[in-house]
């Protein structure tokens, strides 16, 4: 879907299965099975029309409204988050913020209110669904826990722990410090493996 | 790596190659297939030294020495990883920050100095070969372009677009909206194809 977004702005129009390969490293007949998967797509010999794909993800990504979420945590990272200009290329919408710091509770980041973290009970009956947690690891089981009990079935974790909720609720944790401990591996020197350029 | 460090953390000593099954949900064949290829690792019907696996990891992954980090882009994301506390999990270290913000060059973050952006050129010199990139997607090819004059090789990307650099440096781009996007399709209702369960 990434890829499709860059293709559309680029003005392309459609698009062969055969070209995922050379630009995502995917092969062609695993596009065609995962997408077989969902339904029938694209024709034979012509390829995808690019526009309607992307429709059709969306659809079966369930990004077709707009997806109303609540963070929590309004630090550094919090901040940024509700700052970041991403979250509309796949329909999120940040919608609620929450701190349990008295001094940012009533102030504002883009235009959202800070809330107290006591308010999070009410995300049930403000039907939001979707959190993000940008809290210390200390705090993050806690908030979990907490968020669960408010109704929220899918959370996005950025604290670096491991959480536990429910089967039922759909956790992401996204370590950003193991992205950059992908990278000493592939420095030049030091390391003269004969398998160096074999992996990934 | 991280479930090995978790596993330490509570005591742990050793661990058996079918246990990462159920913990990772990756087949104990595998890892000992991808182990078998750095090198002979663990005993069999005994199973893995937990503290000595990690060093091995570390040596492999090429985190045994302090990885000496640029940052360049000191907004809320950048000043937030900076701040970041699970960085020096990995052996990192952000020792130089850079920005194009005449107030914030000379101001300091957890004790880094912002630099600015113009003495990138300075890192081939101290030898830093590592950058995170948290600048806004309008700048960040040109960012990309300058670290590489300076002799980085490795580049993590925050900033929501593509970037094209040589083939010999490693970039790996950070899709934060990506994560969130993963989730919708997990909620509950509105979706009831026959596969739902089945899928990732």
């Amino acid at each position: 879907m990434r890829h499709l977004q860059v293709l559309a702005k680029d003005g392309r129009a459609s698009i062969r299965s055969a070209e995922f390969t050379e630009s995502l490293g995917v092969r062609s007949a695993q596009v065609r099975k995962d997408l077989a998967y969902f339904g029938s797509f694209g024709k034979p010999g012509v390829g995808y029309d690019i526009r309607k794909l992307l429709e059709q993800l969306r659809q079966i990504l369930k990004l077709k409204h707009v997806n109303r979420t609540a963070i929590v945590g309004v630090g550094d990272l919090g901040s940024a988050l509700i700052r970041y200009p991403g979250f509309s290329r796949f329909s999120f919408e940040i919608v609620a913020a929450f701190d349990n710091d008295h001094e940012k509770v009533g102030q504002t980041r883009d235009n959202i209110l800070v809330e107290d973290i006591s308010e999070l009970k009410t995300l049930k009956k403000r039907g939001i669904k979707l959190a993000i947690m940008a809290v210390p690891a200390r705090a993050a089981q806690r908030v979990a826990d907490d968020l669960v009990k408010a109704g929220v079935v899918g959370i996005l974790n950025f604290a670096p722990c491991y959480l536990t909720v429910p089967k039922k609720i759909k956790l992401i944790s996204v370590d950003i410090a193991m992205y950059l401990a992908y990278l000493p591996y592939y420095l030049p020197g030091s390391m003269k493996s004969k398998n160096r350029n074999e992996v990934l």
